[in-house]
Formats: structure tokens, C-alpha cells, sequence
């Protein structure tokens, strides 16, 4: 194949470059998936302005991305899902398939996942590339391909509200307007929910929340958000928001953390756990939640209106990461075009 | 209080009579309701043209109806959850409360339970009732009486969405498209499901379907009925339908049975339960359902456009019966407004 | 009737007095029963030395105890379930039975719940008491009246692995080796559960913790204690044992705070929650648990040897107390006898 | 490798034959195991009676067997979860770990599923078999190898009772007294149920239930076992059994078919269904149920005294077959050692 794969290398000095490399063949099981569209993910930025996230630290140039859409172009031996053309989104974690995690229906907490984009594994922001057709899923023509590059951050909010088994007609509070907050409004409504309550200190996201479903929405505190929430949602990442779920979660309540809250240690009200009888629960990437999150994009009960405000092309990469790590206040979404 | 209460009473000999009657005094813990609409069950048109339903016989004069809505009049001795002027729908199965399986949370099954309009206990075709204010639920001011007799059916319908836990994103099948049908089709949309096949023998009412949301609608039978529903529903009461249950679900499916089959016993494939190891559930009215029936009639989750096909006055309800009785096909859902 | 009725008189002055009172008259559903034996809970005893627990403050004088079995005497109006001379144990949470907690089987979340022996509703240590008959159950000839006043504590334990939902063969911690602790030990094991892990500091505990079953016992702290438990159990109160909860759980685990730690907040590795993926539940009482707990206490599956360490005549009942509060470190749980 | 590999086949003609194969050779990710017994179960008795079972037809000279015990001999390329002399049983469907089944812990459901013994796929009825180390489970030294043939027919147990989710100290009616109905009763005890009852026409069978802790036993019909069993199941694979398990359950009751009922149509009080609002589950073969199954062989909840009541050597496998088929009313359990 004489096809050209730019492929956007991030090194350990913060540079993010463009290069070109053979366009990758497919192996027994696979599929090759011609990139449409990227998502920036917050990790992608973290990792553009820190070099490190966590456990994982950039020493090597690598490719970000994991938040990908794209087209089959070619099948490898044995694979039999797709065929050439079909549109697609990507699943980026590659699950052992053995493990009793996998068997058991929690592939999302296998210890061997392989998982695009943590560095040094590559990830999807280049032209091309390959992946067991078991992570590829099919999307209709009704959902464009750069929407359909939220399938990702859809997946983490369709798996919040699968945690979170939503009682049906329940009062919900997302706490974080960003786009996983935003998502998991949606989702929540999707998944039979009844009012949803946004909180987030930032006004023109709880405009955008109110665009998408919030019944009401208020700035963090106040005598308003205690005891409110059947289930209530963290996706803020913030240590005051999750010192405060358990107040505002109502008795017989889910409190749902999906925000890693800087720090990582926080004072919690254990009594309170205790006499509102809560369930709280952590969430973990997604795990079976691509063909719902896929459904829901498709058919309006998750929109992206609002949520994409920036768009680039794929060869102004750089600039796209560079707007992403600046401009935190103005940026819901980024997506880069191919 | 010098106020008329004109109560519909139906009789062994199959006649509908309007009598005057005492406006009755709440008593502890009860409210007064001032009816304003009630929809006509089938359950109640069975009693009218057979003067039987399963165990239940009529042998003097009752009052029928159990799907009303109203208005708090006034408030008996510790009431204390309404005030005068309050807009409600009435749950019109008073359990015990005490029982293992109403501090189990299935109240429905409570062997005590009394169930208004099931002969002798008289229901809701009258102006004024009283009843346990546990029993009464609020409507917002976004909901006509009229539009909210539909609470009963409608939480019918959470119940048995309730009852399939649907999986987010599943496909449905909906067997039957009369009322209970078409409320299923809502809620299971509203519970998270994904695309909606509806089944019915009558094209008026596959049309009603579509309007309502289905993605597909078919007649019964055929191939294309084959397993494709995550989650299966019958709602029409027919035996052959409930035979071709368990080959409409997919592997792990669930089969939600709410009509009950002429005859009762029905022919099951126990090879296809097995090797597709199916869920398969009874439904028995409803538990802890009519807030969520309430919160989805009022954000239009739960519609009753197309649903609600026929309008009487209490004072042509003895005709109301009449019509529903004898024009099956054409009806979908009579409301008597008073 | 005749009969003397005995009661413990607890005062804001951390004084215990033995005063006769009238033999109580049964209402209607209520029934008279003879009370056989009372177990000492912590909470009474908190109550003893510190005239308050929480909220609840000791003002004047009430009777202490909710740890009762007994005998059915009469029968109020309506009760039904019993006839004189039933062996009985008593649920001492008396639950509205109308509100929406009660009608979901939540009932221990009632709002309006009376607690028989928090101040300043009187509990058990009397002859005699009063109460609804849905809150008494039956005990089988099998079981002594001394071994049945543990019912109590035994639905706390049933209630932490219903609220843990036991995967079959799991690994469990329990933490802290006290009558909650090898209580939940117990039914752990009666659940379903495979290998336990008891952990406490007290090496008479966790030997007692062997005999009822413990397969592995450590005391806190210590690298094998890490990354071990499908659940992880928090029965001791421990400020320091619930900072560890998280890091004692397997990835996809389960952690059941029974506890109140001292202070009520603890900070806690939000981070570890994340990327495991835990659910952390907190127990509030019980609900529809005393049935169970019966069924195992009288099967052998919940043994009460080595649990009941002292038992005192009721004209000891002042030593009882000051027996338990003067030496929490060689009782366990102390019984007295009527 | 010099050792022999014995292999027994059965031919389409009812023939069973040993013959001498080639030790086979572990590929990557697989373990060699040296087989130390094997079980006999109903389908190898089927297919040897009657060359044929449900859409599986011997053809052409297969091996029989799929409860197999033995001891790791040598591992493929890359495994890693075991060592050489390791005591192990086999799980014998290999599911694909890719599709939606695998991927949501159903694997039981994978259309792709390889099960050994299902002609013309080859059994473990030999001395040596490889296969992917994730199917192989380890075995404790508590447990012999000629016990650990029982694991595979306690995993269908394992399953049944997952299946139910059993309510803490429910009452069990297990209907059927052979090899899956004691496993079945043990595992319903071992997982919190209470009261079991055991119901079969054979004395023999009940006195082992009996044994086997059976509270109960009956005979099939009669009144006792009207609405008795907060969880029915059905072991026997009779049309009658399971015409009767809805009148057998209580109201709220979970009903769990395990058997495949003669003729496979079964007629069904479907009234009962919807008024007790049960919940009825088909269970095919098992997942992610060989660990607990291990577990409570190993620690005695399940036991196998009483279960195997015939052992051979595998030089006379042939005569085992023999006696399995002609004496099933003696029979329970016969295991043939290597």
C-alpha cells in the first residue's frame, strides 16, 4: 500500500511533530481503520504539559489519542465483523480476553489491558491504524465522523450510569459541567432518569447543561444541593466536590466518583455513608459500553451540540493540543480532522 | 359538606347506573379527592360485558374504575403530605404495609391488598373517594387530569420495565400495541433501551406505535421475528404470542410476560429457555412505579397523544362502557371526565 | 393481670434502677410478650457511661436494651401471626410502613422510624413489652432464649452481606473480631463466601475468630493485608481500619463500612476506589433480615458459642452493665436473663 | 515425549474402543495435563446409547468425556498460571473471549464455544489432553483427584444457584435427586439458602439427599409442595416436574430450569406466572462458576460421599459406559481413573 500515514508524535520535551511512517498491515483478527477524527482527551493534555499522568510518564516520543473514528480499509486473516468502508469508532483498550476479569464481564479491570495512547503504547492520532476487529464498533449514517469521536467520553458516561444502575424516574447531580459531565447528563436522562441538577462553578457550562437537559443548575455549596440526589456524579476531579457528595446524596442514595480529585486523599463523611446507607462507587475507564454509548449518539439521546467547540485539521495537530492546554476555560471538546 | 357524589355502580345484570351517594369523611391518615377523570381499564369493560374476571365475580352493584386522577379536597386526622388544591393521581391497590413482602419492597404481592374496583371493593367512577394518603401521588401543573389517568397504565408500564432491568442500549420487542403496548414502547425507550420493534395484528395500531417511537413494527410471525430482542414484552394477552416468545429473544434475553394468555396454560419451548438461558418474569400490576409513571408523563417521555383516542362525560359513562365494550379495534384508551 | 413488670430504669446521672411498672395492654396488631433475655449492645452502653450516642442525649430516665427475645403472653385486636406461648425475638426498629423507604424495603432508612432504647423511647429490659406483630418473629425449640437475644446483633450481620451481595466463593476481610465481626465472620461463610480473614489487635478475639470459622487471622496492618479481599468488611470502628479499607480490597472489590470510626471523617485514597473500581457500601441497621438470621442461628451456621462470653440474673442487671463497660477487652457480648 | 497416550472413542456404532495417540504438544498459551479421572455424564451416556443428543450426531469415532481431574505435565509457549505437578480440573468450553457474550462474563452464551466431547470435538476420556491454561483451574491438596471429576457437575450447581441470586435463608425446592440435583441442594445451602426440600420418585435418592442435608423430602406431587419454595429448581428433566415448578413456588419465587424436560415443549400455568409474579431462568452449562465450585469441594460444602457410587479403571472405561447405561436407577455418579 502506497498510502501516506502521518502519525503525531508527542516527545518528552513537550514537542509534538508529525511524521511519517509505513502504513501498519493487519494481523490475524484484525482490521486496518483509516483515522477520520481524534478527540483530545484531558490525559492527552496532561501528559502535552506534565509529561506524566499518574504511573505513566512520556520518556520516549509516542502518539497520543485514543478518542478516534474512522473507516475500514482492509481486513486481516479470519476477521469477519466488517467490511472495507464500514465507519467505525474504536474501543482503545485491548483486554486480555482470559483473565477472570474478562470472563466475568470486567475487561476494563484486566490487569495485562493494553490501553492506546498510554505511553509508550501508541495511540490513534496518525492516518492508520490497526486493532482486533473485537474493539471496532459499526456506526450509522446518521452520526458523522467527527461526532462520532466522542464515542469515547460517551462510553466512560454510558458506564457511570451502568455503575450507577440509575432507579428509574431518579433525581440525579452531575457534579462538573465538563464534557464527561455533560455526557453523564445525558446519559442519566438516556437511562431513565428523572431531574438532573448540574453543578459547576463555570457559567457558561451550566448554560451549556441547561442546553442539554439540566432541569436546574448551581454554582458549587450552598443549602440547595444537600440531601437532593438519589445518584450524584463526580466528574469535576475535584477534592471540595467529593468531600461534599455524600451531603448531597439523599438516604438510600449512589454516589458516583468518576473525577479523579487532585491529591487523591480526601476527608469523608463515613458517618454519613453510614446513616444515609449510601453506595459509592468508583469508575474505571468503560467496560461493554461502546454499542450503547454508539446507539445513544445515534439516535439524539446524547447530543454533541455544545460539546464540540473546537475543531482542526489534522496537520494543524500541534496548535489543536497547544488551544487544548490554554485555553481550558473556552475548550469543551477539541477534535482533530484527517 | 353538602356536595353531590355521583357514583357509576355496575351491577350482575350488566347495567350501568349513576346513584348519589354521601361525600365520604377521610378518616386517619386518608385525604378526600375530588375525582376529575378516569380512564377505562379492560379489566373494568371484562366485568361489565361478563360480570367476571379470573377469581373476581360481580354479584351486587360496585362502583368500577381504578385509574383516576383529582384533586385534594381535604385532609383527614395526621395527613400530612397534601394540602387542599393539591392535583394527584390515586394507586389504587391499598396493601398492609406490613407484611414480608410490603417491608420487602413488593408490595404487589401483598396478600392483603385491597384493589379498588375489584368486585366487591368499590373504585373510582364517583366524584368524590377517600383513601391512605401513602397512596396518592402529586402531578405538576405540566399534566392535564385528563392526561394523567393514564398514571395507572403508565406505571403498569414502568413495572414491567422495572421487572426487565433493561439493559442500556438493548433492542425490544413489544407484542401488542393496544394501551399497555404502547406505554411499554414508551417506557422501555425512556428506561434506556435502544431500537423498538412493535408486533400487532392491526395496522391502526402499528401506526400509533411509530408515532409513539418504534423503530419497526411488524405483524406477528415471520422471520424477521426471530431472535432480536434483548429484552421481549407481551402485552397483548394471546396465547399464540406467548408461544413465540422465547424465539423472539436473542441469547441471555429476557421475557417480560404482562397479558395474561386466554386459557392460561400456553405450550413453552423449555429447549430454547435452556440453550438460550432466558429470563422469564411475570408481571403483577405494579410496585413503587407511579413516581416514575408521574416524572415520565410530565417530561413527555411518556406521551398520551394517539393514546388517549375517546373522551365521555360522567354523565354518558354508562355509554363510554358501551363504546369501549363494543369497538375494541378502534379504541385504544377511553377517559370519562367529571 | 397480676404479674410484676420489672424495668431498668437508666438516668442522666449514669444511674441503673430496677422499678416495677404495669404490665403493658397489647393494641390493636400489637402483641404482649414476655421478655426472656436482653443482650448488652455497645450502643447501651455507650448510653451507660456517656449519657448520650450521636443525637440521642439521656435526659430522663428510659429503659435501656434492643437485644430481646421472649415469649408471646396476648394478643392485641387483629394479631394474627402468633398464639400464647410462641417462642419469640423482637425487631426493634418499628418502621412507618408508608413512606417511600418503607414501601421500597427500606424500611430501616424510615424517617419516622421508633427505636426501641434510644433515649427517649424505652427498649427492652423490662418483663414486659408491647409491640406490632410484623416486627416479632418465631424461633424454633432448637434454639435457647439466651442464644435467640443474639437475633439482634445477627441481623446486623445478615444485613452487611445482603448490602455486599456475597459473590460466591469470594475472599472476605472482616475487620475487627468483636460480636459484629464474628458475627459477619459467620455470615460471611453462611452467605456463600469462601476464605476469611479476620483482623484485630486482640489475639483472644482472633482466636475466637478461628473457632467460628476464620481460615486466616492477622492483626492490622502488615503487606499481607493488601490487594486480598473480594469483600472487606469494617466492623470495628476504626479510624486507621478504614483508611485501609481500600488498599485491603481486590480490584473489582467491595467494601461494607458497619463501623462508625471515631470522628466520622477519614480521609481516604479516592484514587484507589478509582482504579479498582470498588463499591463501598454503608449499613444502617437492618432490613427484612431477622427472618435469615434466625434460619442460621437455629441451622449452626451462626454459632453463638464463645460469643456470649458473660450472662447475669436481670436483679444484676446494674453489674451487667458496669461488667461490660469496665471491661471491653475480655467480653464479648454479655446476656442477661430474666 | 515416549509416554502413551490412551484414548478411548466411540464409534457411531455404540463402540468404545482404546487406542494409542500421540501425546499432544502444548501450543502457546496452552498447558499439557495427564488426565487422572474423568466422570461420566448423562450426554456421554447419551451419545452412547443413542449416537445422537439434541443437534449433536456421532459420525465418526469421537472421545467421550468432559469432567475431567489430572496434573500439569508441561506448558506452551507464553503460559504462565501454572508449573509442572500442579493438580488441576478442566473446564471444558472453550469460549472465544472476543464477542459480546465473552466480553459481558456470558461466555456459556459464545456462539463460537469449542465443548469438548461434543462430537466430533474430542473429550478428556484419555491420558493426555492440551488446552488454553485460562480454562484450568488448581486444585488444593485436600481435595483428591478422583473427588475433583466432580467439578464440572458442581459448576452446573455453582451456576443454577447463581442463576437465582438465592435470597439469604429462602426455602429450596429441588426437584430431582440424581448427580445435579445434590450438587444443586448442597450448592443452595452453601450459597445462604435455608430449608431445602428434595423431591423424587427413587427412596434411594432421597435417603441420599437426605444425607446430603435435605430438611425435606418428598415424592413427587401432593399437597405438600404447594407454594413452598422461595426458589424452585428443576434437576430432573421431567415434562411433569416442570408442568408443576409454578405451583411449587411461592408468590415473588424464582424458578430455575436446569433439565431439559423430554420432548422439550412443556405445557405452563401462565396465570401463575404473572399473579405469583415469578421469575423463571433457563441455566445452560456455566461461566465463571469452576472457582467457587473448587472452593466448596475443597472446604466441604460440597460433598461427594453418597455422589460417586461407581469407580472404574479406565482399561475397563468401556464397562463403565456399559453400566452407566444399563443401570441408572442404581447409579449415580460412576468416575473412571486413569
Amino acid at each position: 500500500m502506497s498510502a501516506i500515514n502521518r502519525c503525531l508524535f508527542l516527545d518528552a520535551q513537550h514537542n509534538l511533530r508529525i511524521e511519517e511512517r509505513e502504513v501498519p498491515i493487519p494481523q490475524k483478527g484484525e482490521v486496518l481503520i483509516k483515522i477520520a477524527a481524534n478527540g483530545i482527551c484531558g490525559s492527552d493534555v496532561h501528559f502535552y504539559k506534565d509529561g506524566r499522568l499518574g504511573n505513566f510518564v512520556v520518556t520516549e516520543p509516542y502518539i497520543p489519542g485514543h478518542e478516534a473514528s474512522g473507516t475500514v480499509e482492509a481486513l486481516g486473516e479470519g476477521a469477519k465483523n466488517f467490511k472495507e468502508g464500514d465507519r467505525v469508532v474504536i474501543e482503545p483498550g485491548i483486554a486480555c480476553g482470559l483473565c477472570s476479569f474478562c470472563k466475568s464481564g470486567r475487561y476494563n479491570l484486566c490487569p495485562d489491558v493494553v490501553f492506546m495512547s498510554a505511553p509508550p503504547v501508541n495511540g490513534t492520532f496518525c492516518d492508520y491504524i490497526t486493532i482486533q476487529e473485537s474493539f471496532v464498533f459499526r456506526i450509522p449514517d446518521s452520526l458523522t465522523l467527527t461526532e462520532a469521536a466522542l464515542a469515547e467520553p460517551a462510553a466512560v458516561a454510558v458506564h457511570c450510569v451502568n455503575r450507577a444502575r440509575i432507579p428509574l424516574g431518579a433525581t440525579g447531580v452531575i457534579v462538573g459541567a465538563g464534557p464527561i459531565g455533560l455526557l453523564v447528563l445525558q446519559a442519566f436522562k438516556a437511562a431513565g432518569g428523572g431531574r438532573a441538577i448540574c453543578v459547576d462553578p463555570v457559567e457558561s457550562r451550566l448554560n451549556a447543561a441547561k442546553k442539554l437537559g439540566a432541569d436546574l443548575t448551581y454554582p458549587p455549596g450552598g443549602p440547595n444541593l444537600e440531601n437532593i440526589g438519589d445518584v450524584v456524579f463526580e466528574t469535576a476531579g475535584s477534592k471540595e466536590a467529593t468531600a461534599a457528595l455524600f451531603g448531597m446524596a439523599r438516604h438510600g442514595g449512589k454516589v458516583i466518583q468518576a473525577g479523579f480529585p487532585d491529591g487523591n486523599a480526601v476527608k469523608l463523611d463515613i458517618a454519613t455513608l453510614i446513616e444515609k446507607e449510601l453506595d459509592y462507587a468508583g469508575v474505571h475507564r468503560y467496560a461493554n459500553a461502546y454499542g450503547t454509548a454508539v446507539t445513544w449518539l445515534s439516535d439524539g439521546r446524547i447530543k454533541t451540540d455544545g460539546l464540540i467547540t473546537h475543531k482542526f485539521d489534522f496537520s494543524h495537530a500541534a496548535e489543536a493540543f497547544k488551544w487544548a492546554a490554554e485555553n481550558p476555560g473556552q475548550t469543551i471538546k477539541v477534535v482533530v480532522e484527517n
